[in-house]
């Protein structure tokens, strides 16, 4: 069976793209990365969807991202709230964490060596919120050439690839997509601002795009965002 | 005055690229990665390195690289010792971290986008030791080009440089130039296993490869390795 090291935030997201690595075939060893975030409380959530998934580990590796701040998920910034979608498509949001998705591929492309996996899966998408310049195809592409250079790939012949399956799809089929495969999205958290027992803001970017995407799909958010 | 980040370890390497990054006209804010590295102490030569060189700050981002393992200087595997330059030229070394450079770069990109820096510097070096794939010229090129695609560099007209100005001198190429732009030697610590109080072990690959150094270049290792 195929290795692959899936990002998880705990978020719907990154579970969503857990479940389409399993039923691509793949063993999946789940990464989650505590970096200092606001929303620390979604590492748990990470540790739930991991086991609900039956992830064959479950890693988390701590980075002081907090150390050099640069963002409203690392520092003390507010998190915008009540934006209208006009507002979130323009411009790159204050909750963009600087290099964060540079940064989380390096650590798991390190951990992909150490249990010699080729794959890697990350939760990017594009459509529904184009401010983060990592979530880009271009990026992930331009990351994908830097993975076959940076490791013993060269040397041993092993490829790797950067996979996206949501890349291209809104948050209503992402949805849509997680269900068909029995996602349970009770189990995940989205929020950037939650209160400390995990409990959603509902006016952060995060909840909104949520909230709409699963108005969109017809169904009810199991969460209750 | 331009503002660049420099990757500083500590070492010999890190500390003639800060002072040639200074040298350069830069106003430098000096990164060291705790990775969990068994070499440790190396971060406060690091510190003192910074201070020495009149950093504008020094700032340490802890980064658990032993969640993932994999290396010789991240898990509990023995350092090699005594290998000739025969044995060193052939494969990736057990102290190879899987995607440090990857990982490290990504955390100076992060921080040179929260200070509106657009230069990092990097103490990597192919010659006298090629078996870290991490540390080719197309690796760095491949780092370059994804820095630009990975940040805010698209949307402000941002152009980030990475720069390794050792990356094709020899050892003994690096101490003079170092020493002709006044570094004191005596601040570095290059081994990868000293004992706590950061004495050389005089024996792994980088106290092979900075004693050779040293001798070519003709003057006596002030740190008395």
């Amino acid at each position: 069976m195929k290795r692959a090291v899936v990002l998880l935030s705990g978020g719907l997201d990154s579970t969503t793209t857990f479940a389409v690595a399993k039923a691509d075939g793949y063993a999946v060893y789940a990464l989650s990365v505590d970096y200092g975030q606001r929303h620390r409380v979604e590492l748990d959530r990470a540790a739930a969807v991991a086991r609900a998934l039956e992830a064959v580990e479950h890693r988390t590796v701590k980075l002081d991202l907090r150390a050099i701040g640069g963002s409203a998920l690392t520092a003390d910034t507010a998190v915008p709230k009540d934006r209208g979608a006009d507002e979130m498509s323009h411009g790159i949001p204050v909750t963009y964490v600087p290099a964060r998705n540079t940064i989380l591929l390096g650590v798991a492309l390190g951990y992909a060596e150490t249990i010699d996996a080729a794959d890697l899966f990350i939760g990017a998408n594009v459509l529904d919120y184009s401010g983060y310049p990592d979530c880009r195809p271009e990026f992930l592409n331009a990351f994908e050439n830097l993975a076959n250079l940076a490791t013993k790939a060269g040397v041993d012949g092993t490829r790797f690839t950067v996979h996206a399956p949501l890349l291209k799809l809104t948050k209503a089929e992402i949805i849509a997509l997680g269900l068909g495969l029995g996602v349970d999205y009770g189990l995940t958290l989205s929020c950037y601002d939650p209160d400390p027992t995990g409990r959603p803001c509902g006016r952060c970017d995060s909840c909104v795009l949520r909230r709409k995407g699963f108005e969109q799909a017809g169904v009810p958010d199991p969460a209750g965002n």
